[in-house]
């Protein structure tokens, strides 16, 4: 097993210092996508970013303007032969209410307990931040890199990610790759290393029953007239059986079955189901009979009510029979489901399961396709072998139940496969105050990214 | 058929315009209960009720203090052997609002087209007012009354009647009665003549769902966890089946079986089925199965839904399993149904139909009995009589959908059967604006009622 190149080693062992205080600058920029007054923070941040890409090497670095935030783009393209690595992180944070409950200032970072503190220090800055100065490591020590590396850094990641897709499809035709990276993961309970291989796709609907324009007293037409509300229960609880199995017609029709090789692999991952309940406080776990709470959760689809409401909220006794009644109803697909496909086919059902004497709409909100990287892909595998060479362990490969559209959005704009390699701490409170990176993570990453570009270089993508 | 004594008619002729004058004097009060700023004019309503009863020969007439808004109370008890009657009428009325859709100030009554237009014209002032005036013109004439009536108006019944109860059990030594009249409900679509045969009780509960204290991430959690939005869904459905069948065991056990002489009546009243549907605008009625419309909403209990949330309510999406679902839901009852027999048989069955995973809370908000008249009550009978000979034709016996809890109250506080003989007509736009009365209901009511206390007062109650 190739070890590190011991130049770059030096080089990052003389740096560490250095490195550290660049991260805290970086992070001391307050770059909160949401909020319209941070506006020039997001500007701030990615000027930082392309003056350090431009000192470091990178050609063509610049501050691409999007109808929002700015993208940062730099690329590095002198290594013929080699294959070309497309890298995505966000230089934006989430806002950091409530403000109350940090420690500290939350753009103050400073160093606790083996750990960075502050926004951003592990979602996704202090990823970020990793990346270039794995990339400085190899431009310091050899004047070049290992192969050709294209920087794709977004600052709209917190809110939706609104300009990346237009950006993405604009410049396609630069924006050549064999692979993307993306480094805004994080590793397995207990902080063990681990890949996603895959994220889940959703579909997001709102269905509103309704009766007529007004409230009707529930004495004068109780028991006479169809309920909004009863309705709509109704029709909720016909779109999933008692055993968490969804009900549409034609839903897990393209649902890629669960190997055994996969069974096995999720089988393997440490996790303590009475931990995972005990977190959250819930009475008990729930969901799909024959499954693992894994294999739910990451593994499978679902379909979950976002929101329910209609009729009187108050406290007390309002004697009505509701107008309307209306729930936010979402699902989260898995490889291949495809929402575009199980959109007409729920709504359809909806109608179908749908009591007479109401009127009933259904709506769709909002969509992104799952996203799965095959495990034998020759990037996941070379990834792979440079976390077990660096972090001293395999890594294991978790299913993330989650959605990062980015994901899908590169894979279906630029028809690339998407590698998910991300180094947060589990507890990194991401999102939360007092958010947290361990510095072993940060890095120890650093050397596992510059070992992947080396091996990837010398090897290319042939197996 | 008797007729009304000539000089009793006499009187009322000649005293006609001097009516209409002390009708608008009493509606000018804006007695409305809900609003503090009103106490003052709920006092000076009570005073001048008080006034009028002492003048034309009441005993014991007093404004009696509750803990809120007085009770009016008077007797005259001087007709030995004769029944004893207890009249209940109530003289708060509702609020003004939406004032802008009022065509003139509504304590500034007027007569437009035949009809007295104004707050309180009809509920329930005006038939509080026939009722003074009737008792007035048999004074007039005779210097007493043809049997015994005692006289409670309350002043808190467009206020949920807080301190009714309470003075009820408080005064039930000086409150000997045979019968209860109460003057607060009115006549069929077209202004047919009518007595309310019956009014529904209702048991009025909240079920709260919780998973856990927080909001959970759909992607970390969907599938894997018990949706508490899910679960209160698949809950409520379950109280009621497609048909309109309430599900709750022994729900039906108490039920009065709708004999053939009801349906058969029901059957006789005027109901214009489209007209029902589209006033309300509803896309088609709906009920249970093997019942009328009339039957279902009148002689039949059902459960409705209230009021329903839980998680996101807000615009777009936003992927959250809410931690908790809440839901109003509500019986209405009828004769023999006991709310508090079916509180808990409601309960558990909420309980055991909800799913696993998630705490369910069932909680009671309040409850009303239903109240039912036989139809063959003497008093009933000499009610129905009365109306024939004053207003032409028979009345139609209706059962009320809605609940008017003070009916119970009488028949469970003084063990009294309640006749519901009310003269509104049913385009008054109680509790909106414009309310009316119609002239003729108000004079020809007033006849009725002089010739019910003869006939009651001259044949007893002996049938």
């Amino acid at each position: 097993m190739t070890a590190i190149d011991p130049a770059v080693e030096a080089h990052l062992e003389a740096t560490r210092a250095a490195r550290l205080e660049s991260y805290f600058e970086f992070l001391r920029i307050p770059s909160i996508s949401a909020l319209p007054e941070h506006g020039p923070d997001m500007v701030r941040a990615a000027e930082w970013i392309v003056g350090e890409l431009t000192r470091m090497g990178f050609e063509h670095a610049e501050v691409s303007p999007t109808p929002w935030h700015p993208i940062v783009y730099a690329d590095w393209l002198h290594a013929p032969g080699a294959p070309t690595v497309l890298v995505y992180c966000h230089y934006d944070v989430q806002p950091v209410d409530p403000i109350e409950l940090w420690e500290t200032a939350p753009f103050d970072p400073f160093v606790k307990d083996g750990r960075v503190v502050g926004r951003g220090a592990a979602d996704d800055k202090g990823q970020l931040h990793m990346h270039l100065k794995a990339a400085e490591a190899l431009f310091a020590t050899r004047g070049r890199l290992p192969l050709n590396l294209r920087i794709v850094f977004e600052g709209e990641e917190e809110s939706t990610s609104v300009s990346l897709p237009g950006w993405l499809a604009a410049n396609r035709a630069r924006l050549g790759a064999d692979v993307v990276v993306i480094s805004d993961t994080g590793f397995h309970e207990g902080n063990l290393p681990a890949i996603t291989e895959s994220l889940r796709g959703i579909l997001y609907t709102q269905i509103d029953v309704a009766v007529g324009p007004i409230d009707l007293h529930s004495g004068s037409y109780g028991g006479a007239v169809e309920n909004p509300a009863n309705a709509l229960a109704r029709i909720i609880s016909e779109l999933k059986d008692r055993d968490g199995v969804v009900q549409v017609p034609g839903f897990y029709d393209d649902v890629r079955p669960l190997d055994e090789a996969t069974r096995t692999r999720m089988a393997a991952l440490p996790f303590d189901e009475e931990a995972f309940r005990s977190r959250i406080s819930a009475p008990a776990l729930a969901g799909e009979t024959g499954y693992t709470v894994l294999e739910r959760e990451g593994a499978r689809p679902t379909l979950d009510v976002n929101g329910i409401w209609g009729g009187f909220q108050g406290h007390g006794e309002k004697t009505i029979i509701p107008a309307h009644a209306h729930a936010k109803v979402s699902m989260r697909l898995v490889a291949d489901q495809d929402p575009e496909v199980l959109w007409p086919k729920f709504r359809d059902y909806v109608l179908q399961v749908a009591p007479p004497g109401v009127t009933v709409e259904v709506s769709k909100l909002g969509s992104g396709r799952p996203s799965a990287t095959p495990v034998d892909h020759p990037v996941v595998r070379a990834a792979a072998s440079a976390i077990e060479a660096t972090f001293g362990r395999p890594p294991f490969f978790r299913r993330n139940g989650g959605s990062i559209p980015v994901a899908a959005t590169f894979e279906e704009t630029l028809g690339l496969t998407v590698v998910l390699m991300g180094f947060a701490n589990p507890d990194s409170n991401a999102h939360a105050p007092n958010e947290t990176m361990v510095l072993d993570n940060y890095e120890t990453g650093i050397r596992t990214i510059c070992l992947l570009w080396d091996r990837l270089g010398a090897n290319g993508l042939g197996g």
